[in-house]
């Protein structure tokens, strides 16, 4: 079969990992097309990874008869409009998180989508990362028997700029939305009630901007499960990416992934590496084994491993966190309709 | 100087685990008296923990000169009567928790051991916990910086009987009342709001007995930290009892307690021991340790390390707790005037 | 029951140990007497822990008719000859390690502890650990199949004065012959085979003294198992008691312990505690555990879990490595005969 | 610059290894030609991994003008000669490790490189292994300071079949090889001395063919530290890589890696992932990683990381291992001169 093309729109720094994880680690794809509005020093990025063809204007993709596939790592605010343009001009579409900050247009964006018949996948690769999936694994198993508390540690090395924040959408939905897939993702539950509890403790900068940088959000899931998960701006020891999951029959806990297994044992403690800096670095493996899997659902013609309806729920749930902030109270989901 | 002579009431588990444990490693003090109302085969555990006297009657010790100390471990419906009781006849007080459910009580309770001018600790025993401590230090020292997330796993390996449940105040008055004692002790920071998510997924008696058996608890300190507290009446491989504290510096997690360090590799896994499996067995040498202090700070005429008011606040924090659940909303501590 | 009553020779560090133990942990028995030829400073030590006798001559142990058993804890020149008059003087004897340096002084105390018809335990105290017996029973119950190879890591924090090298024996018989019988315990299988290896290289004092400082020793078992034992007088960490066996059907291997379970992440690692500072921290309870043991075979009048006779063989083992070293090769076991 | 073109000779495992992470993780060298004696099924393969073209014989790559370097795969009896025999036509080398069983064609062998003025590298991957790494960057940074016990643990999953046996040199030229290099590398000093202790433990078939399938190696390095390998052919939780260093200012341990971190724990214990189960797992990135270095030295024509000299040792030192077994004895490696 032949490798399916694939289009890339916007080379900032996600675009570039996927670009380069399809060259090295997806054999059963190319990448044909980059287009970005900036494409100075786009030529050479493409030479080393082996794409043909730079464009500065996304419209090349959509209209190249060769191009099976498009990936959208675009500023957010264009991605729902750029994802149905996609699916009219019957491309397939994998598409960076989140799909849009309004429910409604992520409504719309599902409904076009369906209805040209192309596949969608979000970018939630910690769906694909090696540590969740053993634990989803489990809990499918039935190693930990039913779910009773899930909790989410999700901490970030260092805070971004202040301006990064201002057009990030709120921790929530531009950190915390990924802790919401994972909660999600394990308990295969829906989520009927958020109450967040927020800080400003690292940057005022960040409360300036509106947003808080550390945060602690309830759940309670349909099967009356419970979730917690705590965010932070900045842990100085790097990137913190644990999960843990307490069930009828055991529980399961993913610890850091980290550079060595080496432990230094000196007058001044016993030493092991810091956890892996931050999410190119922690999440490599996942950012090719999604588009991986992305490729193969089109070649296989299957539904995608995170399908477009997947990218509602968790800003749903997002908006329900911002909401609790504002009015001080625990917010049902069934409040956020959209 | 003299050894500092003890009576101790109620000679159930903690009761009986106080007395072996002065036996054997608080040399500086011995139990004189114990009494309990049920009082078979009393003598017998008298005898081989060296206690000479055994009553019915907890006023045989408050009567005796001899005596220089009461150790108040009956049931918590009597602690704040025995406790004004022993306070008037001049004795020291070690008094289990809690103090009472009753805020009122708590504040005459204070009122009357501070006017006859006698010392008083409340048996929070975790404080005196070699990892709990580790993490004290840790803190005060300023090795974390500034406290920003605080999280607390206290899991049980069993629930208690039904009946238990039904006279135990609820989980967190019961429970919870460690953890919320172990997050001002950590932080140093009063608790100013709390939020409680709870279920029932373990024992559906648990439920008809008006209380739950999983739950987590949002705190949030005047500091602006915040806290997170989660409890489970059974983690079936043992009791769980773990804390985390993420600052401005490092964090610093305090894992379980386990019999042995042996790791068992085979074909299928690598194994290690369950944590140790309930408080008798995770926490003897914090029992011991709190009376040693309670003996010292006797001797040394000084204030002892967990003080009657330190009884207060955690009573405080759980009826907060409490009122959240039912009113489905955060509640601010300030609400709990008692 | 009577409680034991023990007279104890030798109030060095280990005399003490066993003295506080006996006091605090081992009700069933009581020290009567504690002997030294230097008693400064005894008769307050005998207080603190309830030893009613203090004596300079150790004779008036053995003549006392109300002593049960004697510990033996002076220096090792005299440990055969005092337990032969303990024999025949009737009393049963626990005697600290090694019985003798000289395998027919070894052998002339095994007849007449065994003619004088009393119990005689050598304190091999690491049999006692929590970690090393874990490893004995899964070795024991079958879980890790017949044993393949032993990996005894054995390291002291600092090296001892040049003055106690002179005298100890060399490393061999001072300080591997724990982790000889550590071998012979964990198999179960005799040592058939001993080549050693060794050399100065922390302090020159130690190579002055004829001694060395750093070594390792290969073994071999009559069952074909493979052994290694690791020394070093000096980890500036800590002490480190490590052990490891591979088998057949898996492997285990006992970690250091440690004074708590915290874990530190700072921008500089992630730090946990070093282990135990030395022996009289890390096995604690198994100097504890030995002699409840001893008391509870004299109670039974069962068989000592360690026999006079397993004093032997260490000693033949530790002359063995001295021999490999002085002749550069590897010896058999049957070349010592005493 | 172009890219560096390699011809590989011989397509068995390793040579596919090499072929695969060419094309997918060295970008800055592309597999030209592949050969081997059977070319069934070859074709394919080339085509996946972009391979132009295919042959039965290996003279056709060092016949091709274009070929910069050639990877020998083949079996180790013709390493020697087909390293030569490229030297002559001016290719640069990296070879499989052994270079050969016998010294003086070893010697030989770095005769003919360096006079024909090629690089030639030599396949010792673990020294590029993350884990062995940073211990010896530990090292040369001074952390541990001198050295003075080095513990390699090198256990395999299982036992290669009998006949793979018999052609292997035996354990210390096929497996314990390997260790012997680590050793060199981490301490950066010459073995002196050598004695060798091995049983057959696992499978008599391994010992009918005269080899051994369970040995601990004992090394003195002419630095005075001491060093010891531990070999098992069959450890049945998986592949076992682990590294000790004990230096003068501390210790270095690094442990195996695993697929997750995920730590279940139920009612039968606490349970994490086994080792990554062989070679190919758990050295997956030192492969790609000593070629990628291998190929960066040709381009910036600089000594490789491993050296056609650093071939000669591992061999002498596994030859004085087999003499040390023969014999019975000790055996310094100035009597193996070859």
């Amino acid at each position: 079969m032949d490798k399916i093309k694939i289009g890339i729109i916007g080379a900032g720094r996600i675009g570039k990992v996927h670009a380069t994880s399809i060259s090295r680690q997806v054999p059963a794809a190319e990448v044909k097309i980059i287009s970005d509005v900036q494409t100075e020093g786009l030529r050479e990025f493409a030479d080393t990874t082996g794409i043909s063809q730079v464009t500065s204007d996304y419209r090349d993709i959509l209209n190249d008869p060769d191009i099976d596939a498009v990936m959208i790592c675009s500023p957010t605010a264009t991605h729902a409009d750029l994802a149905m343009a996609a699916a009219r001009a019957g491309k397939h579409i994998f598409c960076e998180k989140p799909v849009d900050l309004n429910l409604e247009k992520i409504r719309e964006t599902i409904r076009v989508v369906r209805a040209c018949n192309v596949k969608m996948q979000v970018g939630f690769n910690r769906r694909f990362d090696h540590n969740f999936n053993r634990i989803r694994q489990l809990i499918t198993a039935g190693e930990l028997g039913a779910v009773h508390i899930v909790r989410i540690t999700s901490r970030d090395p260092a805070p971004p700029p202040p301006e990064y924040i201002s057009q990030s959408g709120g921790i929530f939905l531009d950190m915390t939305i990924h802790d919401f897939d994972m909660a999600l993702f394990l308990t295969g539950s829906p989520v009927t009630e958020v109450y967040a509890s927020a800080s400003v403790l690292i940057d005022p900068a960040i409360g300036t901007a509106g947003d808080f940088d550390t945060a602690v959000i309830s759940l309670k899931f349909a099967n009356g499960a419970l979730g917690i998960i705590e965010n932070s701006r900045q842990a100085v020891y790097g990137y913190d990416q644990r999960v843990e999951v307490l069930g009828a029959a055991g529980a399961a806990e993913a610890f850091n992934d980290k550079p060595s297994t080496v432990q230094l044992s000196s007058a001044s403690g016993v030493i092991t590496d810091k956890p892996l800096y931050f999410f190119l670095e922690r999440y490599t493996d996942s950012f090719s084994e999604e588009v991986r899997q992305f490729v193969e659902a089109i070649r296989g013609n299957r539904e995608t491993p995170v399908s477009v309806e997947d990218g509602l729920e968790p800003v749903r749930i997002a908006l329900a966190a911002k909401k609790s902030i504002l009015e001080k109270r625990p917010v049902l989901l069934e409040e956020i309709s959209g």
